[in-house]
C-alpha cells in the first residue's frame, strides 16, 4: 500500500519505445542500460510512494549526451527523466509513464570558479559535499544544505534549501543562471554571471523548482560565500514549542543574522537521547549556529542568550571550538538515525510544510496533538527561522490500519499549514506526492497558469510527465 | 530625434477602441479620462524615447476596477498598460499601440502588516516612501531604494533594486507573493506568506520583472526588515576606480555585510563639488553604509577602513550621527541634480549595465575612455557591490551629431558589459529601449522561451504590447 497516485498517464507505444531504445543503444553503447536492477535503482523514491522504474537509463557524460537523449526521445515521444542522486522525497524521479532516465552523476565537473565574483559554474551532477570539498582551499563554500549529499542539478530542480536557508536563502536565491536542454535538444541560456539583472522574464527561476518538467538542466552558475572566520554553535532547551518559536521570532526581528536555527520537539529529543546516549531535557530544543568574526558571533550568541531567557529558555550554552560544536549539535546530526532506530524494521516517511513564523508554534503544537490522537509516532525537526518543519512518520508499511492513519495525518498536516497561510511543501517539492494539494493552496487560476507554462515549454509533454501538475 | 523603436505594432481598430472607451466611460464615469494632457502625462518616459500616449486613462481604486478594465479591453482587443508613478526609465509605460492606461496611484493601501512574520500585504500603488512612513512606528522598513519614490507594483514589474540591494537583494528577493489580474479578468494567486516554498512553478518570479506584459499586479506580499539599531555612514576616496573596486571585492569576500556601497567616478565627484559646494578630492569616491548593532557597525567600519587602506584608499571617515551621515553622503544624494546642473537645458539620459564584480573596474575604466574619445559628458554612479553602474549622459537633444554619438556610446556600453559576462540592464528593465540587446545577451533560445511564455499567458497580446520582446 502507498499513497494513491491519481495520474493515469499513457505509456509510449511499444514500437516507439523500442525504436528509441535502439537508437540510444547505437549512440551510447553500454552507457545505455536496461537491466531491471539498474532501472529499479533509478526509481528509488526514499518514501512510501510506489517505485515506477524507467524503461532504460543513459549514463550521461557531457551536455551533448543530454541533447542526444532528448532528441531521440522527442522523436519517438518517449518521456525523459533527469536523475541526480535519487534523494528527492516526493517521487520526483519516478517514471509513471516509463521512458528514459538520464543519470547525471558522471557530469560532476566544476567548470569555473570565480573567487572574486563569488560564483562558480558546474555540471548538474556535482554534489554539494564534493563542491564544498573542491572549494575549501579557496576559502569559499556553497551554503545550501538539505541534509542529503544531493546533486546541485537536483537541488535546483526541487528548489531545495535546508538548515541554513534562514541566513543564505534557498536554491532560488543562489542560482544565478542555468543552461537547460529543451525539447528539440537545443540549449536555453537563462542568465549571465551578473549578480542582478532586469533583462526580460526570469527564466532562471522558472526552471528552478520545475522538477525537470520543463527541460533538463545541463549547467548551473551558482553563488558562493566566503567561509566565515568564526562559527559558533549554541543550544537552549525550552519548556514549550511556543517559547522556542517566540525566541526565534525575536531573534530575527532584531536582526541577529543566525546561520542556522533548528527546533527539535520533545519527541525528537527523546529519540536522540535514546540513540545518541545524551541526557538533554526532554522538552523542545533549539540548536543554533552563528557565522561571522569572533566578535560578531560572540555578540550574536550573547544577544540570543538574552532573548532565550526572556522566552523561558533554560541553560544557554555556546561555543566556537569545533569539537564542542559537534557535541552540541550531535542530536541534530543523528536525528534521522535516531528516528530510524525507534522501531527497527518500520518505515520512516519524511514530509514537510512551511507556515508564516507567527503561526509556527500553533502549527507544531496542533500537529503534536493530532499525532497523539491518531496514536502515531512522528518526531518533528524544524528549520524554524523559515517557519518550515519536517515530520518523520514512523509507520509499519505492512499495517494497513496504521498506514491509513498515517495518510490521514499527512492530509491534515497539509490542510493545517495551508489554513495558516502556509504551503504544502517548503523544500521537498510537489513531485507526485503533493499534487493534490496545489489547487487548494494557490487556486485554479495558478494551476491554469502552470499548465499553460508547461504546454508552452514542453508541448510534447516528454519532460518528467506526471509530476507537479495533477491530472485534469 | 530619439533612439529608434523597431516595434511596428498594430493599433486596435478604431471601432473596437471606441466601443471599449464607451464601455469604460459607462463603468467608470469621470474616472475614465481622455484629455490629451492626462494621456501625455501617462506616457512620460523620463528618457529620450519618444512619448507614446495611451488613448485613455482609467483611475483604478480597487481590484475590481482592474478586472473590469481588463475584461472590457480584452473583449475589444485593446491594449492595457499599468501605470504606477511613471518613473521607469526604458519606456515601460509608453503605449506604442495605443490602448488604455490603468493608473494605480489611488490603490495605495497597506492592507496588512505582520510584524512577527516581517511581511506586509499592499496594493500596487503604494510608494516605497509612503510604505516606510507607514511602517516606521513599528520599527520596520522595506529596504529596496531605487532612488525615485516609485510604486511597489512598478518596482516589482521592473525588478527594481538600487543602493542597498547589495545587502537586502532586489525586488526579486523581496516579493513573497502576488495577485495578478489575467486576460479574462480572473486573478492568479502566485504564492502564500510562507517564507519559502517548493510548491510548483515559481509564478511569483515570473511576474516580477515582466513589466506588465503578462498581467496586471493587483496586490503584493513583500518582505520587511527590522530598522537597524545603528546606521553608520562612511566615505573614502581612491586614486583609481580599480582601487575602489578592489576594496569592494575584498569587503564582500570577507563577509562584511555592507548595506550600501556606492562608487562615484571622478566626473561625478567633480559635478558634486560644483553643485553642492563640496571640496572632495576629484578622484573616485566610495560611500558606504553599515547596518547593525553599535558594536557591529563599529567593527564593520573598522574592517572596511583597513581594506580601503590596503587598496590605496585615502582618508577614511565614518560616523553614526545622523547629521554627519547626511553630510558624508551629500554628494550621493545630490548626484542627479549635480548632473542636471552641468549643462542647463540639456537632457540627461540614464542607462545602466551590470557586470561580474571582477570586471567592474575594467568596464568603468573603458567606459570613461570611450566617453573621452566620443567627447561626451556622462558622470558614473555605481551600486558597486553588485557590479551595477549607471551612466547619466548629458546630451543636447537638438544636436543630431551629439545624439548620434550618444547613441553610439550606449550601444558600446551594453556590448562591453555583455562581452564581460554581464547584462544590458541591472535594474532599469528592457522596456522599449533595450529590446535590441536581449538576443545577444541570452541567445535566440531564451527569446523563444520568453515568446512562448508571453503567448501562453497573454495569447491576445493585450498586456503592455511592444515591451521586452523585440518584434520578429
Amino acid at each position: 500500500m502507498g499513497l494513491t497516485i491519481t495520474n493515469q498517464l499513457k505509456r509510449p507505444e511499444p514500437q516507439a519505445l523500442a525504436s528509441a531504445v535502439e537508437a540510444l543503444a547505437a549512440r551510447f553503447g553500454n552507457r545505455l542500460i536496461t537491466s531491471q536492477a539498474v532501472r529499479d535503482q533509478h526509481a528509488h523514491t526514499t518514501t512510501w510512494l510506489p517505485s515506477q522504474p524507467p524503461d532504460a537509463v543513459v549514463m550521461a557524460q557531457e551536455t551533448a549526451d543530454i541533447q542526444d537523449v532528448v532528441r531521440i526521445c522527442a522523436r519517438h515521444s518517449v518521456p525523459v527523466i533527469a536523475f541526480g542522486t535519487g534523494t528527492s522525497l516526493e517521487g520526483q524521479v519516478n517514471a509513471p509513464a516509463g521512458g528514459v532516465c538520464i543519470d547525471l552523476r558522471d557530469m560532476n565537473k566544476v567548470l569555473e570558479v570565480h573567487a572574486e565574483d563569488l560564483d562558480c559554474v558546474i555540471q548538474p551532477g556535482v554534489t554539494r559535499k564534493a563542491l564544498n570539498e573542491y572549494l575549501r582551499d579557496q576559502g569559499l563554500f556553497f551554503p545550501i544544505d538539505p541534509g542529503a549529499d544531493a546533486s546541485l542539478g537536483g537541488m535546483a530542480s526541487t528548489r531545495a534549501s535546508g538548515t541554513n536557508a534562514v541566513r543564505y536563502g534557498t536554491m532560488r536565491d543562489n542560482v544565478l543562471a542555468l543552461k537547460v536542454v529543451r525539447g528539440d535538444g537545443e540549449i536555453i541560456t537563462t542568465g549571465t554571471r551578473a549578480k542582478k539583472s532586469s533583462a526580460g522574464y526570469d527564466l532562471t527561476h522558472l526552471f528552478v523548482g520545475a522538477e525537470g518538467t520543463l527541460g533538463i538542466i545541463s549547467e548551473l552558475t551558482i553563488k558562493l560565500r566566503g567561509i566565515p572566520e568564526t562559527i559558533a554553535a549554541a543550544a537552549c532547551s525550552f519548556e514549550t514549542v511556543r517559547g522556542a518559536c517566540q525566541a526565534t521570532i525575536l531573534a530575527i526581528q532584531t536582526g541577529i543574522p543566525v546561520a542556522r536555527i533548528e527546533l527539535l520537539n520533545a519527541a525528537q529529543v527523546r529519540a536522540c537521547n535514546s540513540y545518541s546516549k545524551l541526557s538533554l531535557p526532554e522538552t523542545p530544543l533549539l540548536l543554533l549556529e552563528f557565522h561571522g568574526s569572533e566578535n560578531e558571533v560572540a555578540e550574536q550568541s550573547k544577544n540570543f542568550g538574552e532573548i532565550a531567557k526572556e522566552c523561558g529558555g533554560g541553560e544557554f550554552s555556546w561555543t566556537t571550538r569545533p569539537e564542542d560544536r559537534t557535541k552540541l549539535w550531535q542530536a541534530r546530526h543523528d536525528a534521522y538515525w535516531s528516528v530510524k532506530a525507534l522501531r527497527p524494521g518500520a518505515g520512516v516517511v519524511a514530509t514537510d510544510v512551511c507556515v508564516p513564523i507567527s503561526r509556527l508554534a500553533d502549527c507544531v503544537t496542533e500537529t503534536e496533538e493530532d499525532l497523539k490522537r491518531l496514536n502515531l509516532l512522528s518526531p518533528i525537526v524544524g528549520h524554524v527561522g523559515d517557519g518550515n518543519f519536517h515530520c518523520s512518520l514512523v509507520c509499519d508499511i505492512d499495517n494497513p490500519d496504521e498506514m491509513a492513519r498515517g495518510e490521514d495525518f499527512m492530509h491534515r498536516l497539509v490542510e493545517r499549514a495551508q489554513a495558516m497561510g502556509g504551503t504544502c511543501t517548503g523544500e521537498h517539492g510537489i513531485g507526485q506526492g503533493k499534487q493534490k494539494y496545489l489547487r487548494a493552496e494557490l487556486g485554479p487560476e495558478a494551476l491554469d497558469a502552470m499548465r499553460a507554462l508547461k504546454q508552452a515549454l514542453d508541448p510534447q509533454n516528454i519532460f518528467n510527465p506526471g509530476k507537479i501538475l495533477p491530472a485534469l
